[in-house]
């Protein structure tokens, strides 16, 4: 149970008189404690959806300067397309359905430079604001990769589904020793680390 | 992986080229969930230990102002105390160990209420504020109950382990729903949710 769209199926059950019981699992949001980054210093977890021309939806942002205001690393969730309709299709009631897209780390890192630079350009981050990006937590071809946004906007992380942190400013020197292994750029990572986030607890 | 403790074993197994994974599993910091808050408005978890005559710990408190300030829930892990010995069994060097003990939703409300009006005085919350205390998490008799602070200092959850949610001021409607069935007192429950939770996000 994450979203009210759970909490809704439980009120709905209850209506009918029906028993619920929620049976706890694995989720994205203790398993990318796989990072090495402390589950501890998370703030709230924010969702990115794909940008189109015209709709760009920016709260993202605002949740993250809330985490940043207080230091804590921000978990973003990448959009998943599956099953979808064009509008086109939509209109004449055909159901042929797009092929599935998954959101990348890289779509992801673009989207977020996009709205700080072009958008709202408040300095809640940066291109040079380093992230982590992961892949398939969990499975045998997991994938870490830690940089700037910057960096990040270049990386292929390769098959579905992907997940990125912001990192924030109270870091511990272990979660900059364990994320060394995995940087892009270890001396960009380095002096980018000692810079803006060493001893900013 | 939660804290620099698990970090620190991986990067020990590293320096011996021993290779390491991280399986996903069920964890309280989602299975919280249960209690149909949203996770996405969870800032970040505390714990809360034991208080002695001596030490009483309170950086909890700063880390709840924090999340209070944006509005946030924070998850409270509670204590246990398994295999200690007592002062004078160390210093003798006798194996002989205490009962454990596991700290109860109720010792952790009057801990938080102690800080708040003893120590602290910064109103980060009161002994009206809302909190939902659970035990036994995915187990059969789970147990789940929401009221003020005080109200919470005088239930019995039975058997470990508990938590503790303090509820933060963005909530939403569905969480008041799900909430009331469990709640000490419905009366209570409803007034102080009106007055100082609905429509504050």
């Amino acid at each position: 149970m994450l979203a009210t769209t759970h909490t809704d199926l439980v009120l709905r059950a209850r209506e009918l008189s029906m028993p619920t019981r929620s049976i706890p699992n694995a989720s994205i949001l203790t398993s990318i404690g796989t990072t090495g980054l402390q589950l501890y210093n998370f703030g709230q977890t924010v969702s990115m959806v794909f940008f189109l021309d015209n709709w760009k939806p920016a709260s993202f942002y605002d949740r993250i300067r809330e985490n940043a205001s207080i230091g804590l690393h921000t978990l973003v969730l990448l959009d998943i397309k599956v099953k979808e309709q064009s509008l086109e299709n939509m209109a004449r009631g055909r159901k042929i359905y797009e092929p599935p897209r998954y959101m990348t780390v890289a779509q992801c890192a673009q989207q977020m430079l996009e709205i700080e630079e072009d958008v709202k350009k408040e300095g809640v981050y940066s291109k040079e604001s380093l992230a982590v990006g992961v892949a398939r937590v969990g499975a045998e071809d997991q994938k870490i990769v830690a940089g700037t946004l910057e960096e990040l906007c270049d990386t292929d992380l390769g098959k579905p589904l992907h997940s990125l942190v912001l990192l924030g400013r109270r870091t511990h020197d272990l979660e900059r020793e364990f994320l060394e292994e995995f940087a892009v750029n270890k001396e960009t990572f380095g002096r980018v680390w000692k810079r803006d986030y060493e001893g900013k607890a």
